[in-house]
This record gives structure tokens, C-alpha cells and sequence, in this order.
């Protein structure tokens, strides 16, 4: 039996309500998709998930992936379950039918990849390299490549691995060493990367490596990078893997967590070089990586999710099955379980709360990939791309990651002493999602890509845009007599307050005090994820208002929507009054950061 | 070379300057105290703490506590270690001098676990549960009792170890089911006991288990449950440890952090009966364990404090070693260290601002262990004792153990990538300071202890007292010039006035609506949290200006002071206005948390 089930009611719920997949609906690019199909695989994808993949979370947490005489082998099951997950076509889904795809929207993808990572984070995270490759190659490989290389990565029977960091070149990527020699038919690589994530593994018959290097005499920093593409094995003329390529897995990180998904240390040409093909032009490397990056980022934030819907789930049965102590204030009764005890219950709703904002965060963005490359206008694609999706991507990243964090903590403490211990199950999620904050781009980075090309950029339009339609929310919400949507419009109220303060200020020291916006980028991101989270639940209790106006709240079957209502009301009440602590220290806080010697961090 | 160094400056400052421990200078139990014997005590601790346990920091984590033939072996180097810390008096400091102890205030023993829990976590929780068992035999023993296990116990040649939890009792105690069979000359136990920490060990010569078990005619619940002494060695007539008794460790928990310290799951009376001492009368044990639980309580918050200290000092080393990317704004220059970075800063100033708070409030509360039993005067007394250290105790305990975690998880996070891979060093911080918010009473146990005994059974006096006490501090202020003291004042009156709504909302609503005060109690506690932090540092902060105005800023050996004051800034300007959120969720939060079914946890 498995101990997580894909939480469907609200992941439809929030791609219809709140995302506006119908948008979607009867677009050229999506003539087939509808409501019942986006259910059907949601249901399909959630079996897997279910019953095969998430059995083998723990078991790959204490087995961890193994590096055995130059090979990684990855934990027990994994294999097995790759193989039906490759069967199964979900690798697929969203890329060009061209080459095996299923054309089917990418907040589709995002939704099955975050039940994919809910059920094994560690499993979760090969496909979503994969991804990353074939929107690469897709966009920059030359017709070859794509014909060679984008069927069996489509497909999932070919993974992906991007290779980009080395001791030196973490965040700052423009240092990159590995040198790139060109020769007649093409280059060999020399060079060793870190942190190469499923840089090699037995789930597939083929890894195929995007290496960012430099030619000798390229240009330094980002500006001298070029992107290769470096199979594990070389493709024969037939398509098929053949002979072995000069690179090898040297080593395996131990972690704090993800211990089933290999990391590994990737060395590259110590014989005669690693045979590596150009994508794109010399130096152009970095621009094309970008294009990964941003989708990249959404699937990310799509980890923070599973795991935070994960932890809340051990957690909720946990407080159900967990007999201790007597009702607060009855200190003679019977004991109860502790899903009565009122602080229990304040844990349990902050996760399922922040679980839920970061959710609808991450489908509302992910929406916007889809309606920014098919919707029919040129002005409201573009007003998709730069007021939605470009700006609330680095959000949905740090915002969501973040909240993965915070409520697999809490899903610890429910536990009490029993989450510490590691059979509990509670102790790995808090490990696992400790990563999503760090790796494609640190949430500080995020932050400061926000203030700066997400925002400034574009003079701070798009912040000021996307107050507009919180503003819009606010306004319906103006009609509404209920009394959860009244608190409701209160709290968005005082958050947009904030949120537009911080914005003046934000345009105001860009240009004269730009130290002084990048010491309060990181509180900039945290308020607008704070206030997208509130304005998008509170979006979905308007429309779960409207179902619960019409139903009887005895009926166990309507419980969803009245649970969906009071859920966006705890979040509106304890969780967007934090809007206007973010924007005083994004105001004011930057005081004692940027104006002191480093002498007195002492 | 040890990686730590304990910060002497700051914590000798905050003894002084914030925790005013002159207030104790003079007083009869204290009549050799001085500045400079404190400053002797604090330098000789630090050399030990850095020279010889912290090095066994990370190798234990590595190894770990081991079962082997039914005795516990601890990592390499804690035996000696271990040694040390006994053959310095370090154990005896705040014991009666009728026992070999030294008669030195609480505050400073708690200051000096600071020390060692930051030098090795797992190594310092071994004292802590020996001052414990001291405390508790000292109040509660029989004179023969006393003379028996005192010296011993107080020299720390044996141990103590704290034995109350089994699986259906947890925070719920009073379901303790472990049998207490009277007989000629005592009692036999029968029973197993999980989660006991040093449980079994291979650093003293005997472990003392102080037991709570009822015995067959005891009343239900608390009530009927006694405290019993359970030697692992059973002490012979010249007071050296004798024949085993009927007790064993049966294994050993696979824990998410504190790896160096055994939690064992110790089984009594597998054979005859494990041979037991009542302590004091039976069914008094649960009165007897809150004697001890009190003091633990602060020692845990020491913990939080010595786990972010020692993340801080490695976030800080790495931010000044790491070069990473250019300067904001200037693409094109030299890398530079990431202390240079704006969001580096920030994190390093929210690791230390939380630290030195969290370090303010302990030696602030501890300090008032003292006050309350040895001023002259009784009103004094009992002054300390309900409005300083009865109120912040829970407060010490919860905040400075979340502040732990949080600062840790920082610590993380400023290594990047680097942070999530173990050999780092970082994550064994992260892994070791989430076990301080659940045990010795968890968290959400400690807000509920906050607001019920420790205020509202006062009718909220402890609270208005505290709130005045802040006041006293803002007029102070009001006659300051320094704009860094004029900000300062400022964020605290935001907060006093948010604490004051949310002390109003708690005396109104806790006779008529109970559950809404529970249900707030967290937030509550996290703004006094906050708030008592702010003002510390902020006390700090008055007397760190004197200092500054009367200095030359240009000369290093004044950075300390300078620094405290920006750090005292930093946190008024970005920690202190989360008070008015922390407010907001007390107040109105509980919406969504008492009056919905249990079904809406969907």
C-alpha cells in the first residue's frame, strides 16, 4: 500500500479555477484539449505515481544511488519504475509531436511532474533534466541533432544532464574551465564539472550531456561559453547507442538529501577526449542554456509542491492516527487525537495553506508558457511572457521551493519526537527540499532576477500590472457579502498596500542606490510571493464560494470547496499579514547591510 | 585547527551590558563573583570547547553512537573529550558547594553550554541531562539520597539521564504505563522507555535514570505517576558503582541529526526488576519533574543559541573564502569574495542579528534563575521569578530553539550548492538543530504554557509587566540623537503597541473562548519572541553608543561595539516589523483553525 495519493480534487480544481487552463481550450496548438482529458491523465499519471513510483521514496532514501566499478547504479525499484514511466509516455507530453510528443500543454507537464516529485523527489528529478535537454536542442540544435537526438530524449528512452558547474563556477557560470579542442569533424572536451545530476545512471540506455566550455581562444566569462552536446555513448548511424564515450562518473556526492538521485563529479577527455558537438554558434552558449533555464525553474518550483503536498499528507494522517493528550482545556476527558488539539491544527493548515498558494503559483505561471507561445495575438502573448510568466517565474521558484521547506519542517514538528527519527518518513522530506532552494539558480539569484531583468528592465511595469489584476480580484470581492470573502478582501488590501510601497521604492533607488534594491530583493520576492499566493487562493474562493452558496455543507461531497474557502480565509488571516513585514525590510532594511564594513560581521 | 571559536566578545558583552549579571555581584550566594572571574571561567571554557571537543563535531556525526554487545559506544574522541570536560569542573559550575559544586550563578553555566553545545551538539546534551538529574535529586531527594548521588553526579563521574517517554506517551505523560512494584526494601521496575538520550554510554562510569512510573494502585494520569532513581550500576555502601542492575539499552533510534549522542530505547526489568529508588513521595513524580524541566528548558534554548552560532561563524568564514561573481552592477570587474553581496549580507546579518537575540534572551532569562533565589528581598524574588523568568522561559526555549533552525538553514543556504553536500560541514547544523524545538516539551507545548500558567493564570500581570519594562527602554531612546537608536525606537513601538493588541485579544478571549486562545498561542509566542529580542538587543544597542560615541571607528578593536549597534539596526529594521504579523495571526487567525470539521483537512 502506498502512503501518498496525488491530492487530484485540488490540483483540478486550481488548474480550472484559479490557472484558467480553459483558456487553453481551442487554441490551434491544443485542438484536442479539454477538461475531460486534462482529468483522464491526471488520473492516469496519478496511478503511477501512486502505486509504483512512491513506494520506492524511502526505500532510495536509505539505499541512495551507488557508484560500483565506474557505474551508478541507482537504488532498487528505480529502474522498474523509470521503464513504466517511459511506457507510459509521460516524458513526452509536452513536447512537439514532430518527434513522438504529445503536444499537450506545459502546465499540464509542470502538474504531472509535481506529482511525479510528491511521489519520489529523487525519481522525479532524472525527467526533469530530460526536459531541459529536449527544449534545448529543440530550440538551438541544427535539424541533425533534432532528428538524432530529440526521439529518444522526447521519448524518455535517452535522458539528459546538464552540465554546467565546476568548483569555481557555481553561480557565477562564466568561469567555467572545460576546455572545448576544436578538430576536424568537431571538438573533444577535457575538463571536470560538479554536481551533475544524473550525469550517469542505469535507468536508461543513453545520457546525453549539455556541457557548457570554452575553445582556447574564446572570449572570458559568459560571453566565451559555448554549449555542447556529449553523449554518454555515441549515437550510431542507425540511431542507436554505440561505442562509449571519453567521460565518466568519478565520483558521488553524499547529500543532505535526494540520496536516490545520483550527483555526480563528471570528468571529461581523460584519454583521448570527449567526442562533443556544437549546438548553436562558438560563444553562444549562455543564451541558449537561458532558454532551458526558465522552464526549468517551474519545474523546480514544482518540487516544492510535491514535497510540501507529501510532508502534509504524513502529516494529516499522522494527526489522525495519533492518540495523545485531552482536549485543550479538559484536562479529565478521554485523550483524543491530536488533529484536535488547536495548535496541531494551526501546523497542519499553515502547510495545507501554503501548499495550496504555491500550487496555484506554480500553474498560474505555468499557464502562461502555454498562452505565451499559442494564444493568437501578438499583444497578449507578450503581455503573458513579461507580465506573467517572466515575472513570476523567479517567484513561483524561490516562493514555492521556500514553502517546501517551511512545511516539511512543520511536518516534522507535528510529528513530535517521531519526526526526528528517520523510519518516520517525516525527517526525508525535510532533507529532500532543503535542495530546491539551492540548485537552477539560488532563490537569492531569483530575487535579484526579479528586481532587476523581470521588473526594471521593463521600468517596473510588470509588477505594476500584475497589482492591477490583484486589484481586480479586490474589487469583485467588493460584491461579495460572505464573511471569509470579506476577511479575505481585508487582508489582500493591506498586502497590495504593501506590495505597492515597496514597488515605489523599488523604482525609486533602482537607478541612484541600485545596493541598496539588491539588499531588499530577497523581501521584494517574498511579498509578491506572499501576495500571488493570497490573490490566487483568494481568486479560487470566489468560485468555490459560488459552489459552496449552492451546496449543502452536510454533504461530505462538498467538503472540498468549503474546505477551499476557509483555507484561502487562514491564508488571508496568518499568512498575508506578512506582506507588510517583507516590505519594511525591503524598505528599510538595507541600513546595516550595505553601508557597514565587512569587519563588522565579526 | 578547530573550525570554531566561541564568541566571547559578544556573549561577555551580553552578560554584562544586557543581562546585567552585576545585579548578582555581592549578593551572599555569590560573594566571590566577579567580572574578571566570569571572564577567566568564559576564556577557559572556550579554549575546551574549541581545542578538544570541537573537533569531535564532525567525525561524530560521521560515526555515530553504536550498540555493540548491549553496551553503547560513542564516536571516537568523546570519551576523552568527555574526561576533560569533567577533570575542569566544567559539570559542578552551578551546584551546591555541599556536593563539590561551585556555587556559580545559572547564567553563567548556561553561557558556558552554549559553549560546548556549539562545539558539539550531540557532546553537550550528555551535562545537560546530568544537571538535570542533579536539580531534581537536590530539591527532591532524601538526605541519603543526596549525599549518595550528589557528588558524583555534580562532579559528572556519572551521568544523569531523563526517563519518561514510551510510545502512547509523549507530550502526554500521564499515559505512562512503565509498573513500579513496591517490595521489602524498595521497588522493582518493569517497563520500556524510548527516546532516552545517554540512556547508556561508554563516558562514565554510571548512568543514573531518573524514572517516572506508576506504581499498580496509582490514580490515572499524572497523578499517579512516581519518580524513581534506576542506577545502571547499583552503588555499593562506599558510594562506588557496583552490581549491574536489571536494565539495558535495547537499540538505538536512526536520528535525522545528533548523531553523537545515543537515544536509546532502554528496557527495565527484563529479569528481576530493575532496582528503584523513589524520589520523594509516590505520585509526586510529575510534580518533582517540572523542578527540573524548567531549568532544562533554558539549557535547550542554549542549544538553539550554540547551533546558530556555529553555522554563523561557517556561513561567514565561506562568504569571506568564496569568490563568486562581481560586484551588483558591475559586470565587468573582478570576482570578488561573496561577502561582497548584497543578499549574502543579508543572510549573514539575519544569522547574526537572530543569533544575538536569541543569545540575549537566555542569559537575560537565566540570569533571573539566580535573581529569583538569591535576591535579598522577597518581592524582588518572586518579581524575577513570575515576570522574567517563569514568562520567558517558554518564550527562550521555543524562539531561540526556532532561530536555531532557521539560522542554520541560512547557514545552508550562503554555501549554496556546496551547503547541501554533507562534508561541509553546514547541514550537519541543519540535521542537528531540528530536534531543539521538539523535545524538552515542544514548541507548540511551550506557547501553550506561555499563555496559560505563565500569564493568564496571572490574569496577564507578567505580560503588562514585560510590556512596561519595553516602554522604560523606548523613553530611554527618545533622549538619543544616533539615527541608528532613533530607528531602533521606532520598529520597537511598532511592536510594543502590537503586543499590547494581542495581550488585550488574549485577557479577553480566554475564559469565554479558550480554544481561540489556543489556537493563537504560537503567534503569540513568537511575537514576544520577537519582541524581547528587539528590545535586548536594543538595551545592547544604548549601551554599545556610549561606547562608539567615545571611540574612534577607524580603529578595529572598537568593530565589536560599532557592529552591535548596526546589528541591533538590522534587526529593528527587518525582524522586528514581523511583530505586527505575528500579531495578526493571534488575533485573527484562528478563523479557519477551531470551527472547522475535521474533514476540511482534505
Amino acid at each position: 500500500m502506498s502512503d501518498f495519493t496525488p491530492a487530484l480534487p485540488d490540483m483540478r480544481f486550481t488548474l480550472q479555477a484559479i490557472a484558467r487552463v480553459d483558456r487553453l481550450f481551442g487554441l490551434p496548438a491544443y485542438d484536442e484539449l479539454s477538461q475531460d482529458l486534462i482529468d483522464s491523465v491526471l488520473a492516469e499519471a496519478s496511478r503511477l505515481a501512486r502505486d509504483i513510483v512512491a513506494p520506492t521514496n524511502h526505500t532510495g532514501d536509505l539505499q541512495g544511488s551507488r557508484l560500483e566499478n565506474g557505474e551508478v547504479r541507482t537504488p532498487d525499484g528505480f529502474r522498474e519504475a523509470y521503464q513504466r514511466y517511459v511506457e507510459g509516455n509521460w516524458n513526452s507530453l509536452p513536447f512537439d509531436q514532430a518527434y513522438g510528443g504529445q503536444g499537450l500543454p506545459w502546465v499540464l507537464a509542470i502538474a504531472i511532474q509535481e506529482v511525479f516529485d510528491a511521489a519520489n523527489m529523487s525519481f522525479g528529478l532524472c525527467s526533469l533534466l530530460t526536459q531541459g535537454a529536449v527544449e534545448l536542442i529543440q530550440a538551438h540544435g541544427s535539424e541533425e541533432q533534432r532528428n538524432l537526438y530529440l526521439p529518444p530524449l522526447v521519448s524518455g528512452r535517452w535522458t539528459g544532464a546538464m552540465t554546467m558547474t565546476e568548483p569555481q563556477a557555481g553561480s557565477d557560470i562564466g568561469a567555467v574551465r572545460t576546455r572545448a579542442v576544436r578538430e576536424e569533424n568537431g571538438y573533444r572536451l577535457f575538463g571536470q564539472k560538479i554536481y551533475i545530476t544524473y550525469g550517469d545512471h542505469d535507468m536508461a540506455e543513453n545520457v546525453i550531456h549539455l556541457v557548457l566550455a570554452r575553445t582556447d581562444d574564446a572570449p572570458p566569462g559568459t560571453k566565451g561559453l559555448s554549449l555542447f552536446i556529449v553523449p554518454k555513448r555515441l549515437p550510431q548511424s542507425d540511431g542507436k547507442p554505440g561505442k562509449r564515450n571519453d567521460m565518466q562518473c568519478v565520483s558521488l556526492e553524499h547529500k543532505l538529501g535526494i540520496h536516490g538521485s545520483p550527483t555526480c563529479t563528471m570528468s571529461y577527455g581523460e584519454d583521448e577526449g570527449a567526442v562533443a558537438y556544437l549546438i548553436g554558434e562558438e560563444n553562444q552558449g549562455m543564451e541558449c542554456m537561458f532558454t532551458m533555464m526558465n522552464n526549468a525553474r517551474l519545474s523546480i518550483a514544482a518540487q516544492g509542491v510535491g514535497i510540501a503536498e507529501r510532508a502534509y499528507q504524513q502529516a494529516r494522517r499522522f494527526a489522525f492516527e495519533r492518540i495523545q493528550g485531552r482536549p485543550f482545556g479538559q484536562p479529565g476527558g478521554e485523550s483524543v487525537a491530536i488533529i484536535r488539539h488547536p495548535d496541531v491544527r494551526r501546523m497542519l493548515m499553515t502547510m495545507k495553506a501554503n501548499t495550496e498558494a504555491a500550487r496555484a503559483l506554480v500553474y498560474y505561471t505555468a499557464t502562461a508558457i502555454d498562452l505565451s507561445r499559442n494564444l493568437p495575438d501578438e499583444q497578449a502573448r507578450n503581455e503573458s511572457r513579461v507580465n506573467v510568466l517572466d515575472l513570476l517565474t523567479p517567484v513561483a521558484k524561490a516562493w514555492a521551493t521556500d514553502t517546501g521547506c517551511h512545511v516539511a519542517s512543520l511536518g516534522i514538528q507535528v510529528h513530535g519526537g517521531m519526526g526526528f527519527i528517520e523510519e518516520t518518513g517525516a525527517a526525508q522530506h525535510f532533507r529532500d527540499a532543503r535542495i530546491a532552494p539551492i540548485y537552477e539558480g539560488t532563490n537569492g539569484i531569483q530575487a535579484l532576477d526579479l528586481i532587476g531583468r523581470k521588473i526594471m528592465r521593463h521600468k517596473g511595469a510588470p509588477a505594476l500590472a500584475f497589482l492591477e489584476k490583484v486589484r481586480g480580484t479586490i474589487k469583485a470581492l467588493e460584491r461579495e457579502r460572505d464573511e471569509d470573502l470579506s476577511a479575505i478582501r481585508r487582508s489582500l488590501e493591506e498586502a497590495c498596500e504593501a506590495f505597492e510601497q515597496a514597488t515605489n521604492w523599488l523604482m525609486e533607488v533602482w537607478e541612484e542606490r541600485p545596493l541598496e534594491a539588491a539588499a531588499g530583493a530577497t523581501p521584494y520576492l517574498n511579498l509578491l510571493g506572499t501576495l500571488a499566493g493570497g490573490w490566487l487562493l483568494a481568486e479560487g474562493a470566489r468560485k468555490a464560494a459560488v459552489i459552496c452558496a449552492e451546496s449543502d455543507s452536510s454533504d461530505s461531497e462538498n467538503n472540498y470547496y468549503f474546505s477551499k474557502l476557509r483555507t484561502a480565509r487562514f491564508f488571508a488571516d496568518n499568512i498575508l499579514p506578512a506582506s507588510e513585514a517583507h516590505a519594511a525590510a525591503a524598505i528599510r532594511g538595507s541600513a546595516a547591510i550595505t553601508d557597514i564594513p565587512e569587519d563588522y560581521f565579526c
